[in-house]
């Protein structure tokens, strides 16, 4: 088998088998394909695809590609949770310990933030004292007793979607279907748990820009998790702007919290209990959507998921107390505000744009190597459709520099689109999907 | 300006701008642009196609790449040909003579053979002492005394196509027309002569397949050629069996010999007519088609272009009494006959396996490191529509190694089919095309 012939057989558009497939990415993964062979064959599969059956069979050949996660010793069903990638978005800091407290035993490997986007861990860390730097015999001990840990991804899991990654990254090759499925569920898959709840964001702060292509990207990855014999859903959610008002590390951990104890944004918990109640079914902690969702709210309005929360945090070297004084959190000197200039209702807050002002105030990093500013961040004061007057707060930026919080005012100030008309209300959660080409309510 | 970016734009299809195409040469070249980038636009323009401006810009932008030829020294205007290669395709050992004869000045740059193709250089070498290894100045005093020469490219001729044309043929990447098109135009633009005629082979032993490929691979080309300022034309000539009936270095210096003695195949003699009318008219020797074919004709009736070739061959350091004395080329110490098995009609005497079989016997190349055997070869005894009974020589092939002619023999048999019916005849002059989409007659 030569990948010479892999490449011309896939320009043709025809499918590879199991064995060229489980080849190529072998032979890729030890070096022995090059990376111009590999990014002349990426660049094919963005001209004639890939089919269920190759989509798959790559998914497994990167799974299969460096460590798998063993997560036998955690008694019940493991629910893993993941997210494309927003601006604002904290849920797994609401959504992780509230489905503890329910009794779904959460063993979740998380990420650090790179450009717009933050990172799990990063805001874990607010927590003084907090690490994710555990032994297997802790992490697999705190699931066990506590029913809940995060750690940072220690074990090499699918090493080859993280070098075929960078290799798409620098050759216009990400933006295929097939290819970010694959990628993203190759390393789901490797981590071991039971089933997989998938959060695909959607709108212009997405990858996926619109409702069809992230229902796309949805359905081929509830396929390949269902085809890997993976209980899988996926919700998709919205982020035309970002989640909730919070962005910016301990800012958003504060939100979480507010969230928590039952006062977090409308948009946010929705999407919490959206996906929660998907987690608990696919738990099997209940078959009923309605049902799923009085447990959550109980579990938030008695207090349950806050205390597992700073049970958590106290168990990974965290100070549990911040949980219930935010003001033990890392907090910036300056603030500044960035004010309407005009009347009129809010159109638009541009999700990647309000990341990359965060960015820009030191809360994100521009490069893996940066260091980050945990306290700093932006919370807005207005979301779409809400009406505002000249002088009103759009938005208080949080920072330690006056440069950087004039720069990133401007930012704020552009990503902010104010206009005449009220915008169309559009619901955080769009679509539920379970199965191949079938959107249900049953997780609702 | 970012490649990445170029690629992107490929890949949605745009044209690159001539400010672009530069950059990315430039880059690829100097080592700045890395291959895993190249081979993706390479891979996107094998989709998306390049415009002619494109092609056009990409072509000068490789003939920049390197040195370029100053033949300005030479007096007269220089007609380059370049075949796009075959199997017994000894045409240049005829038509180079022949047309210096005709006071056309031949300065050119010749290489060698590679896999079931032979090149021009190794031919020539059959002359005892013959040598390719000339000083500019002996090559420039040569041309413009007995005016031709014929040298080794020893200069740096854009070594973009060079680095380009490697990376194209691991990546399944070379059979674009315009990319094709740029690489044989780049070098021939940088060899500094004034004019150019291209032989398109089409045809099972030719790259270009059908006469729709051919047609439009001359026609790009020559649309390039024109665009860079010179006069290129080019004819298509069939390749669907070995041109002559020799296939191997010695032999097809024997069968050079003979044409220009008057008595060389059919097929040979109407492809050196056609390109020698082409060449005359583009040296302004005359403006007249059937006068330029008289002209050939008569330089070969009256010797003068068969004492060209021994001059040429003495002033290169060959042994000129080998031109009218063939006993003095390599010889091979054993023939093998291949013969009919059954009565019929030769359907077809597929090219490439000739050049394979030839390559078996040690008279081709496998990697560019192996050494050759002048003397090995074939020569067949009948050619497509010919009758045949069954113990009728189809070939007879010429080696050193009884293992080696055995396997070469099964290769001809297998080579050549017979079948019931005669085959309809398929001149071997196909088409001219002087100018874009123009296909004209002024040069028969």
């Amino acid at each position: 088998m030569r990948m010479y012939d892999l490449i011309l057989k896939k320009k043709r558009g025809e499918a590879l088998s199991t064995e060229e497939i489980r080849y190529m990415i072998r032979g890729f993964t030890e070096g022995s394909i090059p990376d111009y062979q590999m990014s002349a064959m990426m660049m094919a599969i963005c001209f004639t695809g890939m089919t269920r059956q190759e989509t798959v069979d790559l998914t497994l050949a990167m799974r299969d590609s460096g460590d798998r996660m063993d997560l036998s010793g955690i008694a019940g069903i493991k629910v893993d949770k993941h997210s494309t990638g927003g601006v604002g978005d904290k849920t797994s800091l609401v959504l992780a310990p509230l489905a503890a407290s329910l009794g779904v035993p959460v063993a979740k490997m998380s990420g650090r933030g790179l450009g717009h986007t933050g990172g799990t861990i990063d805001k874990l860390e607010c927590f003084p004292g907090f690490t994710t730097a555990l032994t297997e015999e802790v992490f697999l001990h705190n699931v066990n007793t506590i029913g809940i840990a995060i750690a940072g991804q220690t074990a090499d899991l699918a090493p080859a979607d993280k070098k075929l990654y960078a290799l798409r990254d620098v050759t216009g090759t990400v933006d295929q279907m097939s290819l970010i499925a694959s990628s993203i569920m190759s390393k789901k898959l490797a981590s071991g748990s039971d089933a997989i709840v998938l959060d695909v964001k959607t709108g212009n702060g997405a990858f996926m820009k619109t409702i069809e292509d992230a229902r796309a990207l949805a359905e081929a990855m509830v396929s390949i998790g269902t085809m890997a014999g993976k209980r899988t859903a996926a919700v998709i959610t919205d982020m035309d702007q970002p989640l909730g008002y919070a962005v910016g590390n301990s800012l958003e951990v504060i939100e979480a919290i507010d969230t928590l104890r039952g006062e977090g944004p409308e948009d946010l918990r929705e999407v919490v209990f959206a996906l929660g109640s998907v987690m608990l079914q696919l738990a099997g902690k209940t078959s009923d959507g309605a049902a799923a969702r009085r447990m959550l709210e109980h579990a938030i309005a008695d207090g349950s998921a806050l205390r597992k929360l700073a049970e958590f945090v106290g168990a990974q070297g965290g100070d549990p107390a911040a949980v219930y004084d935010t003001s033990l959190l890392p907090a910036a000197s300056d603030t500044l505000t960035v004010t309407a200039e005009r009347d009129g209702y809010v159109q638009r807050i541009l999700a990647e744009e309000i990341g990359i002002a965060c960015m820009s105030l030191g809360g994100g990093r521009e490069t893996k190597e940066s260091a980050i500013d945990l306290s700093a961040g932006i919370v807005l004061k207005k979301k779409n459709g809400d009406p505002v007057r000249t002088g009103d707060p759009l938005a208080v930026l949080y920072g330690n520099d006056a440069a950087r919080l004039a720069r990133a005012a401007e930012q704020v100030r552009a990503a902010c689109k104010i206009g005449q008309t009220r915008p169309a209300h559009v619901p955080v959660v769009r679509e539920y999907i379970d199965t191949v080409n079938k959107k249900t309510s049953i997780f609702i």
